[in-house]
């Protein structure tokens, strides 16, 4: 057995002249003495048409409704790229996530997935066949079909791969992924590899390329995954443990998040009940609190600084509001006009100096800090908005990203 | 238990405001006091957009292929209208034809309803929501989504009020079943109430408002099939056994099918075999013949005409050529601009000079027939082509259509 998982997106198949391209790739892979397991997602816009059509009949539709019907999109893709192979003299068979026995578990249009049955993805390879299967859904324990929400179809991949033992190949719009986004710094270069921990922490901070889920899948696995055009004929980057950092690289990407505002909240006396009040009223709203920090105690008074979701401004006033009456000595701040810029590594493990580095650099150029929080293998710091394109620039030139 | 089984056809749920509309009509039908299960096709042109999508990857789709891309056109509308309902707050739930239970046997394309399990509806409807379910499909043997073909919901629809022991009201684009097209005949009348046999010998004809095996199964499970507009307030055309024929007319409907060819083959000799080898190669080619009728011998010569769809007029030349090889004493005649005229009525049982009526009629207008056959409640004759119209318009005054 020498499986391989092919992931094609949206665009990949966005017309039938694609359908057919993806369906010649698959074949030269088959070609290469591999077994051939392909996931697809709905062509181009149909997801976003078929969101269109439910909203217009019902402003909030029915889960259970909307993943049967947002199902729909990989069903025809698939069927139409099994017509494709077997018009180029090639045996496929395809299958729909609840038909392969992707069982999945959780709320209809967030559900997860919880295990997958090899058994007819195997017995259809043993014939000979290319396998084509559809992402972003699965079954649940009612028989209903559910799909696994955004960017859902890299995670079948990923999944497939694992359960399957094989690497998985997602191939997109892009050529692979970039340190820093080549729209923002079009010198930008295209990373060879990356660590499943980079990924996870640039998919969080808004680099896009490959959902959260799937990255942790083929991390718990150790699933190498490759990301490459599906267009071009260029090697990709490859998503993997990448412990060894021969590279040598102190930082791998750059992001930058402007969907963000920064909250604080002047002269709060230092109680820990007051505090943990304030945030729990930001949790009752489902306000996703992101970057804190607090200042130390002077005269038993201290300042909060936080951010949150731009969209969840209107709701944050509200909290804010209430917790001034209740404490009408306390001062509220608010800046909506803020960016994230992180920077990620894990050579930022084993290299000192990178956080000295990076601050000197904004200072440089001088762009103010607002706010800063690390991890093991990240930077982030809240800047003014207006110098997102220059501190982007700025860390890309430095760090050769 | 006051179950009644409703279908909606394509351009019933064409858009999302009619969609919105079905679902009023709907709630109308729960609220006089019925558990409601709804039959849905897919949307508009759905179902001819994906055939063209398929056809133009593959010019011989794979059938299974083409089966599962077709069913996704009525798991939308069913989605839709779920959401639309409980947009209009009641609860729904829709069902695809697999996830019910509708098991099929026989081709892809063509496949045909073995049993349905009502367990799930019958909860459903016992929890007090409005079901939907997907018509044109159901699932095989593979588990593999299966289509029933042209007009599949109408069955799909009567097979389940068959199986639930309700009535059927297929809801359509027209006001109900007439006698003879409108379009051919302005002045057509709606027909109150026709029998099954009589909308089979109709549909079979091309009368093509109702699929002729949803009739069957109404015919066999003794359903009655209420045919009706989705869009007006006013009563359609029951289809029920009908033995009464209350009304007393002698004639029901009037048909017209310019889609045949005539052939006749003349001086053939007298021979069983020859005949019989003559027809069973139109077979091989699965040509299918339609009207047959045969001279008496003259000097152990005999001339025999028959009909044959005009789409298999290539086909029938190859097998009129082949004959002629090896007859060479036996004459070929072809004739395109024909068109088969047929009345149908169950009062031709009763009432006798029906068919006496009707030639003479023919005659009186001076159109020619070219053959006739007849059946019990059915006689077609073919007319030149040329007469088509006004046999139609002569035969419904004389009728009274």
């Amino acid at each position: 057995m020498n499986i391989v998982v092919q992931k094609y997106g949206g665009t990949s198949v966005g017309s039938t002249e694609r359908i057919i391209n993806v369906a010649k790739r698959i074949i030269a892979k088959k070609q290469s003495g591999h077994q051939v397991v392909v996931v697809v997602s709905a062509m181009g816009k149909t997801t976003d048409d078929l969101v269109k059509l439910a909203y217009d009949i019902n402003p909030t539709p029915p889960k259970r409704e909307l993943d049967r019907l947002l199902s729909t999109g990989e069903q025809i893709s698939i069927s139409l790229l099994s017509m494709a192979l077997q018009a180029l003299g090639h045996d496929a068979i395809s299958f729909t996530g609840p038909q392969v026995g992707i069982r999945t578990s959780g709320r209809h249009t967030k559900s997860r997935i919880e295990g997958i049955d090899t058994t007819k993805i195997l017995e259809s390879l043993n014939d000979d066949k290319i396998v084509i299967i559809a992402g972003f859904q699965g079954v649940n324990e009612n028989d209903d079909v559910t799909t696994l929400g955004r960017g859902g179809s890299d995670t079948s991949a990923v999944a497939l791969a694992c359960v399957l033992e094989a690497p998985c190949e997602i191939y997109t719009d892009v050529e692979g992924i970039y340190g820093v986004d080549p729209r923002l710094y079009p010198q930008a270069k295209k990373l060879n590899t990356v660590s499943y921990e980079e990924m996870l922490e640039m998919a969080s901070l808004g680099a896009g390329v490959m959902h959260p889920r799937a990255i942790e899948l083929g991390s718990k696995y150790d699933t190498p995954i490759w990301v490459a055009s599906s267009e071009l004929e260029i090697p990709g980057t490859i998503i993997t443990k990448g412990e060894n950092n021969m590279e040598g690289q102190s930082i791998t990407g750059v992001a930058i998040d402007n969907d963000e505002i920064m909250i604080t909240i002047r002269d709060v006396p230092f109680d820990r009940n007051i505090t943990s009040q304030f945030f729990s009223q930001f949790a009752t709203k489902s306000i996703n609190i992101d970057m804190i920090s607090q200042s130390a105690p002077i005269d038993d008074l201290i300042n909060i600084s936080f951010t949150a979701p731009a969209s969840d401004l209107a709701d944050a006033k509200k909290v804010l509001a209430a917790f001034q009456e209740k404490h009408p000595g306390i001062g509220v701040i608010i800046n909506e006009q803020v960016s994230k810029l992180s920077v990620v590594g894990i050579g930022m493990r084993s290299q000192s100096g990178v956080a000295a580095k990076f601050f000197s650099l904004l200072a440089d150029n001088n762009i103010q800090m607002l706010m800063i929080t690390t991890s093991e293998i990240r930077i982030s710091c809240i800047i003014p908005e207006k110098d997102k394109d220059l501190a982007v620039t700025a860390t890309a030139q430095a760090f050769d990203l």
